[in-house]
């Protein structure tokens, strides 16, 4: 058997200490998969006193990571500290100076800092192994580094936030609004204190771009995706989209399209019959398209201390067997500076629901922004007209319309909201074959 | 950059086919992803002169793919020819002897000599890669062997056979029997002439040995499958699956019990909120329950040229790249026997379909032979009785009970078909949690 593999680890919140717990708990299993023994040598926090339920008696400890990463007798490093900047990135970029490779969680870094951390590692024939940082346990990482290698990836979809699956699934389920459903989720500590890096979209999109650069063999962009929360979303929406056969999700997107690379989270649209609307709750979920393989998969636990370390380990163990694949998947040097496809060109069928003014001529405006466009309607929709009606007299009509731009939307949307008919924000949501 | 590895192809069907088109039309990226190049040098099948929609001028040919497995310039060899004896396993066996790595889609050599054949490239230095071998392009067998190590895997359960459930996604959307689907599916090339070894279940007993044993840590033992085909379930059974909240799909699952570890293939009724529920037509899928990560289901074609292929590209890009995984993930001799339980032990919920005949009494006796067994019988269906009432004067009655075990269910049955208040044979389905 080879000799053993020395791991330092930095950061001993619930993933770090779930991470310790299976390492020593399952050492000897573990040692027979890998061919050789992990062993934890040295461990790195903020507060040493604090107890986490693990024992760290036999580790050596290091206030800074960095240091501990420079430790000699640290063959690897493990990164679940988080924060883009600061500590985590000192300690990443130390370990890859001295040619250590690194099992990180942290998406929030290398959404920022891909590109030059990986570049980093391959000077240093190193690497950075990070399927904890997308969708939790899903091994969505492996699949789009290793199993699907043969394939051209044409478009990666999914729910990539459990925050917001579980938001829009008790507001599907109990009629509930955004607030209402936000405080159940901080309640069950599924939601933080301030909620908005979850339910604005900014986590997901940070996952995204990094699912995005290993499936086109592009430098990540995260700066490139356009994000848009669930804020939005309210209990009319959802009904009027069980109504119409869908379901509302938190989506990030990214496909190759004619005019570049598109990458968007925003809620959306789903066929009830598809794989992803039946992801409820917590649960995260992505979908792979590419040819030849067709449409792969993956649903599971996209969060929490278990699920995070559970792709830890898995990383620490190819590591420790030698499977240390490129950062990206590619060499540096032949990933892609990636053509962003503008918003604004972005085709699809689209959901928009209007509070109309009951007054004459009202529906033959809108009905002419849209056909003066070329807009077609597929369906319109205006249930319960008189139960709905509000204060101001307007009642909500819902368009849902075929595939065209994001462009001829905004502005066929603006030209109604210029004539006067609305009352309130219109609300678009676009929809996903 | 690393030498070139040398690859043979034994088998040029349609995924030796497909495996030569990515090989080939791939070559620059897949070199760049495994950092070093690919190359195809040897072919072998059974005629040489057949147009296979692929150049093979610039590769040897061999009659005898054995003989190809031992050119000297042959380093890794691919087996898509199938068959669990003859050629197929004397090719497996010349190139592990020479301690060359094997790629394979062959279930059915896994599932009959899998030990003999990992001890062999063990002994040898070397591996069998068969992510092909099971789901097609689902990358189940680097979940289970790779990524998924820092858990203990707990129960597996899938829909792996495409024939099966685009059989019963056509019977529960038509409403039409069997005999006429499983034509359907023949005509479609979803089933063969010989649908049996399909249909009556054993091509998913075969997958599920395998994935049993990476779950588990234990050898390779089809022969403890309990196996049951879908030819018996009827429209009127998926009928009242439906209303129950219920789909009817054919699952293999393997779980550790009190026990020890039961594996069977049979017609299940599944969950209609349940991800595998949501999985129609040709599509296959493969749920791992495992601690500390939970629930993941992978969904994706499970058949198919392109599919397969891509999981067997999958697989040689991995070995170039020196990631060679142990056959079944653990050492051979670390590998447990498996204590098998016995299908009469199995606890769970079941479905009951009895035609009854119209006497006074006949549900009192059913009733009681339930009770005698202490069954807990969860609903009791009956509906349109008249309307279904046959020649003979029976009508169907459905029995849904609470967890409770096969022995007690068989014996329960039969008693009741003793009782002379039966017309036909009793229809029993196992409901999956």
């Amino acid at each position: 058997m080879a000799k053993p593999l020395k791991v330092g680890i930095a950061g001993l919140g619930t993933v770090g200490a779930a991470t310790i717990r299976i390492l020593v708990g399952a050492h000897n299993e573990l040692s027979a998969r890998a061919g050789r023994s992990i062993e934890i040598v040295a461990v790195s926090a903020r507060s040493k006193g604090k107890d986490r339920g693990v024992d760290l008696g036999a580790y050596r400890w290091y206030d800074d990571a960095a240091e501990m990463a420079r430790d000699p007798g640290v063959e690897l490093l493990v990164e679940v500290m988080g924060g883009s900047e600061g500590m985590a990135k000192a300690a990443i970029e130390a370990a890859l100076a001295l040619g250590k490779p690194v099992v990180t969680a942290n998406k929030a870094l290398l959404a920022a800092h891909g590109p030059a951390l990986a570049a980093l590692a391959e000077r240093n024939n190193t690497t950075i192994a990070f399927e904890a940082a997308v969708a939790g346990g899903i091994p969505v990482i492996k699949a789009l580094r290793e199993a699907l290698v043969g394939n051209k990836v044409t478009r990666v979809s999914g729910i990539m936030n459990g925050t917001c699956n579980y938001i829009l699934s008790r507001m599907e389920a109990e009629g509930l609004d955004f607030a209402q459903c936000l405080k159940a989720a901080q309640e069950l500590g599924y939601a933080e204190a301030d909620p908005t890096f979850d339910v604005e979209g900014f986590d997901t999109a940070h996952k995204l771009a990094l699912l995005t650069a290993l499936a086109f063999g592009t430098e990540v962009d995260s700066d490139a995706v356009y994000v848009e929360g669930i804020s939005g979303v309210t209990p009319l929406d959802l009904e009027m989209a069980e109504e119409l056969g869908f379901r509302i999700k938190l989506l990030g997107v990214a496909e190759r399209t004619a005019a570049g690379i598109e990458q968007r989270v925003h809620p959306t649209f789903v066929s009830r019959q598809s794989q992803l609307a039946n992801v409820m709750g917590v649960t995260n979920a992505v979908a792979i398209e590419a040819e030849p393989v067709g449409t792969i998969t993956l649903v599971g636990p996209g969060a929490g201390g278990g699920a995070t370390a559970s792709a830890v380990v898995g990383d620490i163990v190819d590591l420790a067997r030698g499977n240390a694949v490129t950062t990206f998947g590619r060499p540096s040097q032949v990933l892609e500076k990636p053509i962003r496809a503008p918003m604004q060109r972005h085709e699809g069928g689209y959901y928009i629901r209007l509070q109309v003014l009951d007054r004459p001529g009202a529906a033959a405006i809108i009905a002419s922004r849209m056909a003066e466009r070329g807009i077609s309607l597929e369906s319109i929709l205006q249930k319960g007209r008189e139960a709905r009606r509000n204060a101001n007299g307007s009642v909500p009509v819902i368009l849902i319309t075929y595939a065209t731009t994001e462009l001829l939307i905004r502005n066929a949307v603006a030209a109604i909201a210029e004539d006067g008919v609305l009352d309130g924000t219109p609300q678009v949501i676009r929809i996903e074959r």
